[in-house]
């Protein structure tokens, strides 16, 4: 990455619903590159997903379809023992709504990243990753996907032809092996945005980010992580574009270079 | 229509949730030539609507949009206040989703029919049903929709450019001015089936029906509507199809002729 | 009310869903004497239930049950033409719910305020405000009901022979004939804080308040409507609180009137 | 059980939701004991609940509350992996709301029967199995539950003071240990109406029934769970209770007993 360093910032957007907003949406688009919109199974709500994609329309920002769980109560982050095949239904479901919404704004959706439990299970559940990797070919065979590097959702993914992606996190610690320090650990989110900021510069520009214990690890992301769900967490997320700007990185989602 | 008289039957089908069927959907797609498919809002989950646009698209059957309030509760038949831009983003998040599923099945929507509640609304609401013709317009603007003759819902519609077509009803008697009359009276339904199939093919066939009085009011309908949430409404709907075949009557789908 | 004046402030709360906050509801906590507590349909979900209902009994505040129509994607803002039977059974399970928390922190439900749409149907709604009343009567026909003056809903729950109390709202215009000025016409609410508790005095202190057009009218309230949902709402309602205080206005529970 | 055998048959009822019925309510209250009545989380809805509750009052039938996971989509067959302090609150609000609907119709709440995914996660997860035994305690210390034998739920309800009851199940084989044959093989469920009449009058006439190879376990249930969700298993139900009857077992509800 040395002579033209690229990379994509993504977050999770559209997170209210119905009187309930969630961040602030409109300020996290002028940061990021990528919006992982709700689809209204653990939050979003068609109203809202409408100006979602108007405003990303709008900016050029890719949309992408942010699955979940059908768990409003819960915000999608319990995990559901869900029948592949009823899992692959809902995941389809959203993934279509989303997209006719998005078509209707002039966009498209261009990627799919799964949210909370679902993210988290797919990692290792072979069932349930089969289960979405069938859902976004029978809508796109060609439709990009994002997760964590070395889920078993990623790995069927590629196998059925899908372009995969995977992302790093800007504002968590890292285990020397490379995997994310539980949040039960202190120091597991880190809160300082310079350093965020930092540590996203060096995982671009070098490749690296510095681990818990010290050592350097690799970081070969497609697109970074930020969050957007806090008044603080917008004002990291501007501090991490602007240093990477600084730096000389081009933000540019990943799904661009997917075509 | 002398010659080579044609109607399309069309059916409110998948609209079981969850655990809970509704009618013989099966059944009734081997009578009908169009398919109002429930989208989850009034009733319909992702995995009934992935069924019904497999079995669907299988038949060559013309799968339609039957969006609703969201109110599974109420099962779409309760008028709600919504809000004109809430209501469109509903109906487009309905219409997308089913689209969406209808395409990974080989086929797509052919055409938008409001259910219960809101299909009464827009007879005269008009905030309501303009939110529901911007919907459809900012989806497919060459998109046909099926409602009832002189709502400003189909006024509205045609405005738009949209394909607009109305819907005689096989089973429900008709006032001397067209009209149907209300349920709350005395034989506004009929049950028996050899009589609403002949009913069906003098409209198609003679494009009249004897309204209660015993005067003869015209019928220019591009489909019926036939019941299939009772097991005696799909064989009354067997009964139709059949009397409407030996009639020399072609069944097809008023949406194959939008193209 | 000349020599022992009392009051009760009443406000909206427990109005956050699964991840969603709404509203500082412990801050309120410390300056209302009523908690219209949300109970699952248009808002408020068991385990925030359950915390305002600790919360509440721990300051011995009256919690009184909020229920709405079933439309948490509207928060109960929409008319919904529920039919009356089941309507009340609405009621009457959003109630129960509240209540058997309430009981588990120590406390029970002492009021009933319908809320949003239906606070606003029932004004004039027969069949609803009947449906309404019925459910109070047959949960607990000693149980008073909050609603305002002159609506439908107090005139049957009063022949019901249950206990009816009216509120005043601290932050709106009044017109001369004593309602209040619609939310669309400039200056229908009131955000000077100081100006409004003054208000709130003279309501209490003098049983009446200056209408939009100079003219003072009189107030003979049980209690005051102060809203929760913004910070600034807050202020407000500490405002309100210590100018009563400061001008001898004790401020109890219209509930514990009732005993 | 020699002299006086005594027996109780649970069902789940009222599982139903909005326009979707399910089984034949009234024909199987009037051949139980005790109804399990759903609770709005994973069927059941107001209106069913309070119907439910108004007919097994006339009958003087045993209503219970069948708590499960929010969850209607799947009907609480779904493992989901909800947080105590959530699952209480969410356990407490169903089972207040139907002891409200309850005495509102003239009986209360006599046991608690969880469903489904619960009725299988807390057999052995621990910290679920606590939520709903504090859920229960909270709301009455003295109220019967009713689970499987052996399961954890059962053995801590019992240390938290409750009155604890395991049911045997009708049409169901058993293995040599007691336990049930899995779904999965060939024979677990029992279809001869006859057998299945014959083997409860052995259940609870000699406290034994047959297991899948041939051996005589032992069985003391207090009640024997019949399934009410076909017509075919209503007509079984009848068998069973006219098996019963004929054999000279009295039929009365465990709770009864509990006083």
């Amino acid at each position: 990455m040395a002579d033209d360093p690229t990379v994509d910032l993504n977050s999770d957007l559209g997170e209210g619903f119905g009187p309930w907003p969630m961040g602030d949406d409109e300020a996290m688009l002028d940061v990021v590159t990528s919006a992982n919109v709700a689809c209204g199974f653990h939050a979003g709500d068609p109203t809202q997903m409408r100006h979602m994609c108007r405003w990303a329309a709008e900016r050029g920002i890719a949309i992408g379809a942010h699955v979940g769980y059908r768990d409003l109560a819960g915000f999608g982050r319990r995990f559901i023992e869900v029948k592949p095949d009823e899992l692959a239904a809902d995941v389809l479901y959203q993934l279509s709504a989303l997209d006719g919404i998005a078509r209707s704004a002039g966009s498209r959706v261009r990627y799919v990243k799964p949210h909370g439990a679902l993210y988290n299970a797919i990692v290792h559940h072979e069932p349930q990753a089969a289960a979405v990797v069938e859902a976004v070919v029978s809508f796109d065979a060609s439709l990009p996907v994002l997760c964590l590097r070395g889920s078993r959702f990623l790995a069927l993914a590629e196998e059925a032809g899908l372009p995969v992606h995977h992302e790093a996190f800007a504002d968590r610690a890292y285990n020397p092996d490379g995997t994310l320090v539980s949040r039960s650990e202190a120091g597991a989110v880190l809160t300082d945005a310079t350093q965020v900021a930092e540590r996203c510069v060096a995982m671009v520009r070098d490749g690296r980010v510095t681990a818990v214990e010290g050592t350097e690890i690799e970081v070969d992301a497609a697109s970074i992580c930020v969050h957007g769900d806090t008044p603080g967490a917008t004002a990291m997320a501007v501090a991490i574009r602007d240093a990477l700007t600084e730096a000389g990185v081009t933000l540019r989602s990943f799904a661009d270079a997917d075509g």
